[in-house]
């Protein structure tokens, strides 16, 4: 059996590994206040270029994305974002849960435009009774987004720029960062977004530590005792070393943009195959995610060999269906799944 | 200047005020265990056939939603509402503020199609990752809705049998509920109300009470300690007889219908001047809200005129307007307006 | 039978219900938009020289705290409250409702003091797992208490001294505020409460209105949008102008203190005869609350001709139990009381 | 420098890293749904003798006690605590942050007694405004407890009796259970603890695991959607393996118990020396939590060598402190430790 379902099947990349085995039987004080978790911050706002950012240590993608939100927003202020919106679909309200309403507006392969947004504003500062709705307090988007696409620099630049015009922090769910960075198709870089977003987050659950994801705050919008505002969100790790070693190995040599240039190189493979076949895409491949359009029959018969997400039935006879490769991922795997399709 | 704005802008119906000055210097326990409440329940009970619903009185409707959808949910469930529901547009954020998102479904004309519910819980127990969405725990429906429209008879079996498939509890706002049950073309009369929904409140602030509201629970679907849960809420009133009293008025002698039916016999009498001038309709008119389309000269005259709401702009030269008629609607300020249409 | 048990057992002074009936049938804008709540700020803030002061009305006493007080704090932060604080003992968990934990510290016939407050944060900046736990972010105190008892002008003042020490803006729950100020053993004046606290409500449910509240900001402490923050917590009331017109009226000729007055007055009548018959107070008696010791046979005499609270059973032959006056007290029943004892 | 701060300094017993190790490139399915978890369920099981508890993975102590005890409680409820309970001091309100009170009781070195939940719920009951106050929900202990003491059968009996009584599930926070089951004076199997609770967790962090604690639920008093429950709590780890992984490795060969029995004797080597020194201790030296009181001269010079909480300044010359041994204590470390006293 073949596996492309998602980026979190394997554990975690050897150096990671290895590092968590050598440092295993130091004795250090918890909750993130270690010397690797420094370190770990140090190398993070160096790669930013951004030396003056805080940097946070959480363990998944849901729990970053409800810690970030509810740190930045005032009870009555709901946060935007695309209705595809990870926040907005799949993470079992865990927003709502805290308190605040997600905003979805209509989605464009994911994305978020920066006219939708201004027209938004526009329209709520104009309503009679905006005084009785939901007040904007902040701009989710997620990059690459939930269907594998990426903002360029001048789409991210105009939502930055609506945002703040505005008054909105603009955050960015990078749980796939690594493989948006090193996408072909990208001309942005970890410090223009940096630069564009209040807070972003690193992810690294998917992209080559056994779990983990850094919170980035480049500008003073969140609260300030953020510690504590984890700790109350339950997700603040005891031995919050753990984070620190991933992340200084993974920012150590550039490892972070290694795995996540392999990753891309096999969604290449996978993706120029599925051209040349004349397979139907359902959003454009950028990423590490492919989604594709089958049949029932190749549908059928591909679920004999391989395990991949499905998406959605779109008619009678066609169902959109998601293949993701990573940093684990092996060329003999997605050679064999060419020789299937 | 003449108002049509909103049925909340004068006091309460004479009768309703004459009963509060009568009982004003009497003693009675407070937060509703008084016998005016007990009294107003039984007559509720009666007027709906359902000796053995469970009746509690509140202040104003968005308390009574945000208490109503609280009391059935479970805390990863979401409550399934026309994306034009008041709970998901002009409440800011109440529901959300108990933990709760709002599952905005498209609406027609205001409403919430059977077949809209059918095809998002059929696509929802059908997801892969239904575990991690947030669960659809309830439907809310307006009736009148935000646009005046109604629910036939017919519409609302549908939509109670496939809630009733789904076990999902379904909940009418009741704000107008008066000006539904009066409309000329319903064919719903309140026992069928509460025989097709789990709960349901009749409006009073908007029907002829100075405030309040009457929840009614037909089958235990909610919370066991509902006076606590109230309390919680902020939403306990310290003098409930106030409530008692304003009720029991209401539904003495048929005054609730009486008053009802004086507020779309206005309506009436307005839309058929409207009809005869040639105005475009936004929704169809149904109840005591009056939607139409205006152009700026003829919108520029009448907010010289008289007050009522503008709803939304439709492009350079056309705007939506809402006007409203009420218990309290003089036929001389009906005629005026008329006359500078 | 006499009636003792509370301070909202009748309906609202006579002035207020003319006032009501006299205005019944303006039409006015809602949600306390209205010309007769701009007059009742007005009103407030030269009551309490603080021309400055942001004035909000609402219904209900519990509904007020908890929107004062998840106005104020910061998610992680909390109350602190003497553990006999009407927020932390009969308000059915709504502070924790919005997200918040009341922290209870001890207190002396109900009253907090300077130096418990000012204990309990110097331990907790010592505290080494400080940031492990709820940060207290303002203080609660009601006055009179929860024992009708009474802080000093200069209690008041070392009070508002610890807090603004430790950046903690200070809240006085004055559902009773009327009859503290009209207390003969009171030094302060409603100015001095609005210098000494950041914010403050003025009861009006429990002295002479049909229901509300008004609550006074002094200093910038709060949320900006609050009148969307008081819509979330289902707080809002739509015909607004119901509280403008009673707190107007109250306001008006020194109507609020001249009532306050009458029930103090009725309260000092109670006193004397218990103090000349020798019953034992449970609290102190300085307002309209009266608590004292009875044993079971004077405790079930009495329950056969009046009703009042049974506060606490405090052996097995002796009871605490409440008497209440009111602006609604009449001096024959407080007569017929005295010689039932 | 010796370090006996706390039991979460160290990575993971090396038996567990190597398991991990050996199963980092294995493809399973995410979310706690693969065959690890599956196998680390049946070990669970069987180990407390209760084949049909349900079991769930968490990653963190405070985020298991927030779910725990949200999935429990109707919103209007509370869970009674020792007011020394963690979820009352030191998880930074994340109960509260659920809507929910904790309501503190006092607490014998650390323990919460059936005596003081019995007067609580009698009194509750009796009270003439008990719907006003917050409905104890359930009852929450921790074993060992924050002071390292211990339940005996013979109290965990009378508890969960008097739980059972009024209602309310008993739920053990068992972050350091394996300590407590290995610790001589303990007459309580864990057999024991699924039989009289309904909910408890066994703790892996401060026992042997890298993170990682397993809910255990042994009657149906939690919400039935669990899964999506965990996932908006942002708990649900992606990688879920990587729990079932751990926890399958410390329920093989009796590995918990032997790592906990280590950690217990060389508590107990430290605490015969400390009593053969005449140290005052400050709660009984139970499990491998010791509490003791030193001058400050012993204070200063032990601080120079060793790492430790310090707990409370008792006087001015007195404080408490906490000295904690664990799996990964070294024999050589206690014996410098000793030669120190």
């Amino acid at each position: 059996m073949l596996h492309f379902d998602s980026d979190y099947m394997e554990g975690a990349h050897p150096a990671v590994m290895e590092r968590l085995l050598q440092t295993n039987h130091e004795s250090t004080p918890g909750y993130t206040t270690d010397a690797y978790c420094g370190k770990a911050r140090e190398l993070i706002r160096k790669a930013c270029r951004c030396p003056e950012a805080e940097v946070y240590f959480l363990v998944g993608g849901t729990q970053t994305n409800e810690v970030a939100v509810s740190s930045v927003l005032k009870p009555y202020e709901g946060v935007i974002s695309a209705d595809s919106g990870h926040v907005n679909q799949h993470e079992a309200g865990a927003i709502e849960a805290t308190g605040h309403k997600v905003l979805g507006l209509p989605h464009k392969d994911g994305k978020l435009t920066a006219d939708a947004v201004g027209k938004y504003m526009a329209d709520f500062l104009a309503d009679e009774s905006a005084e009785h709705m939901v007040r904007p307090g902040m701009v989710y988007i997620s990059h690459p987004t939930e269907f594998g696409t990426l903002y360029s620099l001048e789409e991210l630049k105009a939502l930055s720029d609506v945002c703040h015009k505005y008054g909105l922090p603009l955050y960015m769910d990078g749980a796939r960062l690594g493989y948006g960075l090193a996408a072909p198709d990208s001309d942005l870089g970890l410090e223009d977004i940096a630069s564009f977003c209040d807070m972003f987050y690193i992810g690294g659950t998917k992209v080559g530590a056994l779990f983990g994801e850094a919170l980035v705050i480049t500008r003073p919008v969140a609260l300030k005792q953020m510690i504590t505002h984890i700790k109350r969100q339950g997700a603040l790790l005891a031995k919050g070393r753990l984070l620190g070693v991933q992340f200084s190995t993974l920012f150590t040599d550039g490892l972070y943009m290694k795995i996540s240039r392999h990753a891309i190189r096999m969604a290449g493979l996978l993706t120029d195959a599925l051209k040349s076949r004349g397979y139907e895409f359902f959003a454009p491949p950028q990423t590490n995610q492919i989604f594709i359009v089958l049949d029932n029959d190749t549908l059928a018969r591909l679920k004999r060999h391989a395990t991949f997400s499905v998406w959605q039935k779109l008619d009678a006879n066609r169902t959109s269906v998601r293949f993701v490769t990573s940093w684990a991922t092996e060329e003999g795997d997605v050679n064999a799944l060419i020789s299937l399709l």
